[in-house]
């Protein structure tokens, strides 16, 4: 239905020949003419593509995906040749075979001026054709290998956003950032004052478009509440240097983008650029929101735990739930209200803490769990600390009861730590693996 | 024997453990452990494989050839499951299996700082090597593939080269002139006046470093001679505005680039760009050397000359070569000393000039032709007018009696002569065509 | 006693001490010794002053104005030398007598880094101390001449201003705005959109540190409202290319720059820059206030008008005076509201327009004219029109009942002009001239 | 002579009429009318200015001196006045009344686009006026005014000049160098490599116009010769840093700025740069000419030694130039050519060394020593050691017989070490003190 009404065939001539007409400049960008004039095509193929309505944009990544597919006949023969002498010859044959047309067009539009932006913009529009239409991935899967390719870290430049950057710059970072919103240009001051910073990847094609950026506060301990580092006021002067640099927020500018892999890479290179400029800084570490854990905990049915598990662990969180239930209702609901009212009584706090923690270090590893989780576990990152009433905004408290959790990115141990979690296994601090 | 010189195996176990480690550093890099910190693992790999010997180079040449290699078997397995049914989960398989890993690999040196620099390095090793070892040339086409899309016309930057340009750059021009030599700075300088012009294409991950450069002079009508063009003189004001750009020399800086395209895209974009700066030029030509003339014409057998070609041009050709023969000698070396003493008489001249109208015009379409020629025609230039005692240097007379040809691009009929080109047609000017 | 308060004398020893360690540093900065190492010195200097307490920098001008003031003897002498041959050698030494130590001192200051924005902070300093004590004219006189030579609009950059500018620059427009306040982000955005424009003047040594600014707005007629131009509104699109600039605020930054002319020179600069931009622009024009209108109307005594104006001028000034204050109240501050409620009746509108025509037209030949008058008219430009209901903000409508007032700029005729306004004449439309 | 042919009266009317047109410019220019117009007729002065036949100039110079000077009488009445009563208001009149009308139109010149590099054109007129007729002394004392103050070191920005600088830079530089000339490219590249340094002063409104530069190298001790710092040799990678930095050589570029100090900041400056880069540096010192050495020495006569000198000083060095005339000739010459040949006896050396020592230990306290000596005594360096045989070029041996040296630039004793010498002092190192 919802398909329907965002790609509506419509009868109308003037939609299908513009349409043809797309297709015509794509095969022809394609044909041996046309390499000696690509650039040139491929800007009329950005021209029509744009004033392409919306509905027929789905019916030109149907033609990509049909029309610009490897031929299944020459692929075949050619696998077979390889497999009976897999000599140069014939795994170059055989390449040449199964890459899809598609991507040598995406590599000609790409010469044109302004080849890269427009590229991300069909992106866009495919990620929302392929929410109706999950056959559309074998296109969508050639955009993301391209896109990878040439958003690769190596081609980013890391540069630091500040009160010298420009408004425009500014203004696009208080309208991306997503976890933890920027209200106005005095919020966002205080979040480039000098104890705080502002990092961005930018890609010398798109200049002036941050595509991810992260957050990063400079204190003294390994925070326990998202307020005391975005809270409005003038940072005071410190005569103590800072000894930890916090990733408060990491945010993606380009929905174009998704897939490609870029906060990881944010992170460490931020933090090699911090340790280089303050060699004091003894530790890199984040302060996350569990999105997942309220949504998890207010449906858990301690009777289905994972039989895996320690039969103790298993006993105490049905016990720690039961008490929670009785008091705060057994969707939990009361929980949010009590720690909004910072009224949370320590030993059920402690409960909170406990489900938390397992949240985070059991089911993390599974699909279910928890995405941020998942994200800064994959990196390389450990579990070191639960955090309870650290957010109490409104979306703090719907989404994990305010609790939120500090990863700790070790650099000298994000090989050892990714390759374990890879395996199964999340590496916590201490305090962490004794509750869990 | 040169293989051997060039990469000697050596027995020094201190050679093979270098090689080993740097072996086990790209496993490690391409493992999922690797990923979280392949940026680090990356620079590791570029600092293993820069401290290598040369002879131990090849050896890892070969370790990507056949370690890094697509599985046959799974490729085989992958493209009956496609051949059966060609749905997006199947193709993207087969994509997954066909793709060496080496590619992979590459991508993610890429991920280092200064990586893209590294992997240009390596190619440069690989062509040394595929010299001597045509097997290796599967390797080279995933290095060459993944160039191709890194460095992309459109993500280049056209720079304009002129006296204001840092002096290290313009060394570079000086050292990579590869038609024209460049003497010396005064000789650069008169180069870079206002009625000339310098422009080449960089890329943003190699900052100060031309790829590619192409030398244009602004005149009144198509060039005839290459001295007026580059002798050293001062540029006299002119009050008649030039109506004629002539690309007069085109050189690559980065052998490690061989095999991606960057110099059609670059003579078109340059003609855009002063289409839009001088509105007053009308058109845009080539000044080029026919490198292969003289070793196409000495050798010339006219007894076996294509049969396709009209009985009439061959009988005309035939004679013209007889005259020539009887007063410069067999091999008609006598020719480049008339022609460097000024005294090739008008009728042996016209001789001359049928011979390399020829040349150009029908034995381009044929491997055997010219390269320059074979460039400009594919690039959907036209064969416009042949010009004799053209280039008078010693490089001139030597490889093509001082012949010089002029190519005219015409931006709207581009595409229409590349196509010809590529069916086997030379588009050529009523002059040449009056001649072949 | 104001001054008491900001310049009390201290008794105390540390006030004393540290201002004579300033004394003895101008001293040796300006001794021969001082000479070789006057940067240095300079340095010490303006720390020196940085830490001296308020009032006892009163006492600093006051040793500028008396120990380093020019030697009234060997003034006299070389005068009178000069008097009696007024040749080379004795133009030279009068200058030399005649020039006080203190702006040799001041030269010699400004040779330290950051010496140029240190002396213009003194200067802040310096106009404070001289409304109480204006004896310190001879010590300001100083600083304007030195100050007026470096800001000398030759050494200006004149830049525009847009949302691509850093943020720490356009706070600085919000902050200095000075006409029109600007309220927030969004207000400053819609004056920096396409059909508006703002440019600024910098110095070379105060990069980020805008000196003046002008607001400017591209229209299509002469604007007759303020809300016109500033309201908060999406620019619409706009067929019609502009034909009149209107320049509708310009605010000064710097007040330790008071008395260096920039206005004149900016509005002229960025009338050639926006014409060379936009040959189709035609008129050049402001939309400025009149803030010393209702103080001079209010206050006015029909019967002691100049008896140099014209008598029937003066009778219908009375008249029109007469009905006015018969409906508003003797002060007129009915206008006021009635203006602020766009009431007021069309012959009353007519009447106050007769009133303002007159004020501006008559009085600001004056030094009792209003200041703003007075700037536009010195500067070349043309008594245009007058605005009733132009300015109904509070700060509008409290200063001069809403009217506002265009001056035109016609670069042609801006030097008669001015040299007509120096002779006492205001050059008015004919509109303006029918009324007064 | 010359002067006529210079500035010949051309009887032409059409030059009377071109100086009468300028004339009367900058006496609008001056007028109350041009303040509103003025950076407008500026420029028109500046174009009727550079149109001027150089005849002509001399002319308008004339008029500058006469026509645009102080007004004697006004001159008079304002000295007496202020000698009655030295108050703010009449020490105001005197200046304004005492600056000669020419400098304000300087300032008004100034304000067009171009202008300051057209003042500084004028001025290089003006000095070769001034060669022939110094009365223009006036006129140059007021240009060379403003421009010091103008190009006051608080306005300049020192720039390092390296192999990444515009090539048009560099050719100024080889176009400039004053001490030791630069032969080409090759040679100036040496001086450019990491263990060389060079360094230059620019103004923010000639932008690419090295006011002023230095050459510096890095070194492990006070060089002897000059051949080791300059020779082409590749740079060797050395593994113990530099601790000495020593100036080499130092250049004006610019005529029209004679008179306006700047070599005396720019070694400071480049020393702190220096210091600031790399803290082991532990001594700046210089390696310099000596360009009055021998036409003192030669036209020595050892019996009219200042009887102020210790007779045994003066004993000693009548016996030295005994002896070296008795071996060299009358003039000394064969000194040159024994030094050329490196085959100066020991005892020879010594003796030369001592007449070295003693022409800039005792004769530069005098207007008759040498140049170099007085620059860098006045600017505070100490006199540190005499260097024979350090310069064998053809104007090494004819200005000095090849005999250079050192000054050494101590921060912290630069201002005594300068007041000494304003006091008739030089202060140098124990080696030249027990010679002299």
């Amino acid at each position: 239905m919802i398909l329907t009404s965002l790609f509506q065939r419509s009868g109308k001539a003037r939609t299908a020949a513009a349409l043809k007409d797309l297709q015509q400049l794509c095969i022809r960008l394609l044909s041996e003419a046309g390499t000696a004039n690509s650039a040139a095509i491929a800007s009329e193929v950005i021209a029509a593509y744009t004033k392409l309505a919306p509905e027929s944009r789905f019916a030109f990544f149907e033609f990509l995906d049909t029309a610009l597919a490897p031929d299944s006949d020459r692929v075949l023969r050619a696998a077979k040749a390889y497999a009976e002498k897999p000599d140069a010859e014939r795994v170059l044959e055989l390449q040449r075979v199964v890459e899809p047309p598609r991507q040598e067009l995406l590599r000609r539009i790409n010469r044109a001026p302004g080849g890269t932006s427009a590229i991300i913009s069909m992106r866009r529009d495919l990620l929302k054709a392929l929410r109706e239409e999950p056959r559309m991935r074998a296109v969508d899967s050639d955009f993301c290998h391209l896109l990878g390719s040439w958003f690769n870290p190596g081609f980013l430049d890391l540069q630091q956003v500040d009160w010298g950057s420009p408004a425009a710059l500014l203004e696009k970072i208080i309208d991306h950032e997503a976890v933890h919103a920027i209200t106005d240009w005095t919020d966002l001051r205080r979040r480039l004052q000098p104890d705080r910073r502002c990092f961005a990847f930018f890609h010398p094609q798109l200049p002036g478009e941050p595509l991810i950026f992260v957050e990063v506060a400079l204190v003294h301990a390994i925070p326990r509440s998202i307020e005391q580092l975005i809270r409005v006021a003038a940072a005071k002067e410190d005569a103590v240097p800072p000894r930890v640099a916090a990733f408060y927020s990491i945010s993606n500018c380009e929905p174009g983008l998704r897939g490609v892999s870029l906060g990881n890479f944010l992170i460490k290179r931020v933090a090699q650029e911090l340790k280089a400029e303050m060699p004091m800084l003894k530790r890199f570490c984040t302060l996350s929101p569990i999105p997942g854990l309220r949504a998890w905990l207010g449906g858990l049915d301690a009777a289905s735990l994972p039989e895996t598990w320690p039969a103790k662990l298993r006993n105490r969180l049905a016990g720690a739930l039961k008490e929670l239930r009785s008091r705060y209702g057994d969707d939990l609901s009361g929980i949010a209200d009590a720690a909004g009212a910072r009224s949370l009584p320590g030993d059920d706090q402690a409960r909170l803490a406990q489900c938390a923690a397992v949240f985070l270090a059991r089911v993390s590893v599974t699909p279910q769990g928890d995405p941020v989780a998942r994200f800064h576990l994959d990196n390389g990152a450990r579990l070191e600390r639960v955090n309870i009433g650290a957010d109490v905004s409104e979306k703090g408290l719907r989404e994990s009861f305010g609790v939120m959790v500090n990863y700790l990115y070790d650099l000298t141990s994000i090989e050892s730590n990714h390759e374990r979690y890879v395996h199964g296994e999340v590496v916590s601090s201490r305090q962490i693996g004794g509750m869990t």
